[in-house]
């Protein structure tokens, strides 16, 4: 079993695959830093929540589902304008780690080219559980409740996140029509 | 008893004074957000350690002194050039918080000025226990070691925190003459 | 009556539209800050004009409709990378004031989060009656005279808008294209 | 007499000074454009008042020295991390103009060097009235009431600019004692 | 003959077009700068290769073609989030220079606006040869060989090029598809 | 002999002690990057010449020392504002390097925690020969010719550099008294 691991994701909003990605590292890890992506950003449609509103969605939902938080660190790291630097900026923020774990192909080829140890975690049912798709539901009124802890389930009521993302897929379609 | 506070200080390095005060912080709130201010400084005179490595110091510190690290939560947080928005900026990182535990004059002035309830933690022999201090010692060879935990003193060690910041001194008094 | 009221726009460029709007806002309150949105971009097909240009134009507008310049105060107020932070920054760079009018829901729902009182005026003839109507009719040679001000159309002939629009217009889409 | 012109100061506070060399700028041009400069500081010893502090100090000692305001703009402008673009980002925030109004010695070099036009204001009673004096004055608790307006002087106590210098001053000695 | 001018491209990657242009610049002016345009950007779709591996073809290509390398100097220059900046950054930034060569229309009216002189150096088989249609080339596994030096396409194969293009495009489509 | 080496200054101005040391280090690599440090910053007492300006300087003391200007590459390299990331940023902007030449012992430190090779090349009659003693010298109108090329001196005397060294001279002592 390594020392540390960094699992790598945006949250917007955790959904039950991250959980299960997450408990799946630290079957691999002593130490868990979980990275908060684009921390700087929120009230875009891709990016809804803040990094607060996240980090309290993420640490009521390890605690739901009773997964060891002292073995777990919370860092927002904020994107950088030129990619290149990004995993550097990441070493210089979050303590030192020996894998990474990560889905997506783009973070991947960063860390490869520095010959850095990637792990993709096993991905169950992917069509329902994507945050994208928990944040298509809420904007169209479908059923999402259950792609989510209970605890992340009410935080999004609790800040009224249905009617913010309502309005910020209204502001996103308007920007495309008036070019 | 409040649910949620938060601890503001850099942490360079973290000392026993920062750590009383943060055991002082958890009889006053249940859930404490422990903010690594100036998180993207480092290689400085006064700011001579990365996030990352402040990271490590202050968790293996509250382990070491058996402080309950499920109730804390460390955020790393940038300076903003604009110094109106900081605390602002900070309540778009960190969970909502009811209180802010911090000595710094300005820090306070910032919380005063918006209306939100800050507490000093009471001060321990502040002469000897300050980051400045222990930087101080550090660069010119005199004894450190007892002002702050053990595992801080073995992470400074292994860095070779004593090289770079007699590199930084050197640095930073160059500067000045050369004006 | 209120003592200050803001007014938001990019105004790209002001057209008799606001300028009904900014009239109906003067009945509301006693003196206004009308804000220019995005004031760093320009040479883009969305932001045509400079912060410079476009305070020309209002000046210009405003004294040509006889609206009390004395009560106005205009402010071009930068676009920041965190939308959060946006109405914070705001309150950094003008006076106070008691109420925003805006039409944008956008903007409004970032207002709403802090409970501050927003105001939507009355729309008279929206579809001929935007900016962006305005800049499709300049790229596209059809009649947009009638839609802003005498003292707005000559600006934009002095500085030669229509060459601007038209170069830009083709960058837009050379990009969309080269993908 | 010329069109327009810029007066540039960063009015941290306005005093008298300020407004005897805008009453003689405004004998030189028709409309002037006063630069806020350093709009986006705040809190420091230097710059302790916000832009639109500023500005309503600026606009009501216009109103009660009955300075013409209707022929004067006020814009905040921010500085830029590059001091070669400073007079160019200038330029695109505020409508032309033919002269500056400065007595600083390095923004006429700016200018200058472009070849713009450069009057520096006669100044009167230099010692007393500098913004610097008014400062320190507040700080050390000295008579000031009388180097600024009426308007100017009941703004500073209503927003409690003394505390705020004095903790800034506070800040300011710390920082240099603890390098 | 004019003493300097300055060649603008971003030369993701350079091909035989740009070095054609090139040649024709060197017949016009004694000295010539060429801006390696967008140097902060790398791994995107448009911009896949960093400034470090773009100098690295140019060099390369130059003494390929027994272009006279000492007569030119490579200056990578970063993107300025404020376009109207962008050419007085670049001021800041090169030697000074009396013609600027540039097929781009978006960059012509910006000189063109500064009354700087344009000269659009004449172009060669244009469908074939792009950047654009480089990247798309190696996307697709389509024969791109000869578009460019061979120095260019061995380094593009050193660094595997191919693989992180692919990469980038996945991305790329991707984020299109997750709104 | 090594391929690439980086060789690492500001050159505010260029003088005869870093031209001995480029001498030196191009008997060590074949092809060398200079590295032009803080290129984004000009006109401040310690940055008085622009990117641009220390280019001209560079490339004429160059040609005019015989110094084989086709096996050089010179970069502007600007400073970021996180210490942490410059050598990473630098990696990005230039060419691969195999050893890096500086007498800073910032600089070495910063190399020497990644592990790169740092060479120290060997200094010749230091107390006259530094940028700091040629900008004194120019402020205090004593004797500098000697100290930097012909070609150099040429530059500074067409841009009237002593004018603006003066006037930076002034204003960076205003602003200490100021405090």
């Amino acid at each position: 079993m390594l020392n540390n691991g960094v699992f790598i994701g945006r949250f917007q909003p955790i959904h039950l695959g991250h959980l299960e990605a997450i408990k799946f590292a630290l079957t691999c890890v002593k130490d868990l830093t979980i990275v908060i992506g684009s921390a700087q950003k929120s009230h875009e449609l891709r990016n809804p929540f803040t990094s607060g509103e996240r980090i309290e969605m993420i640490r009521s939902s390890l605690k739901e589902l009773k997964i060891s938080i002292e073995r777990v660190t919370l860092i927002p790291v904020p994107d950088v304008d030129i990619h290149y630097l990004w995993t550097y900026n990441l070493d210089l923020l979050i303590p030192k780690y020996q894998v990474v774990f990560t889905n997506d192909p783009f973070t991947s080829l960063l860390f490869a080219e520095r010959g850095t140890k990637v792990i993709q975690p096993p991905l169950i049912k992917r069509t329902d559980l994507s945050a994208t798709e928990v944040r298509n539901r809420i904007v169209n009124d479908r059923y999402w409740k259950k792609l989510v802890t209970l605890s992340t389930y009410k935080i999004i009521k609790k800040i009224d996140g249905t009617k913010r993302l309502k309005t910020l897929n209204l502001k996103h379609h308007e920007k495309l029509d008036s070019h």
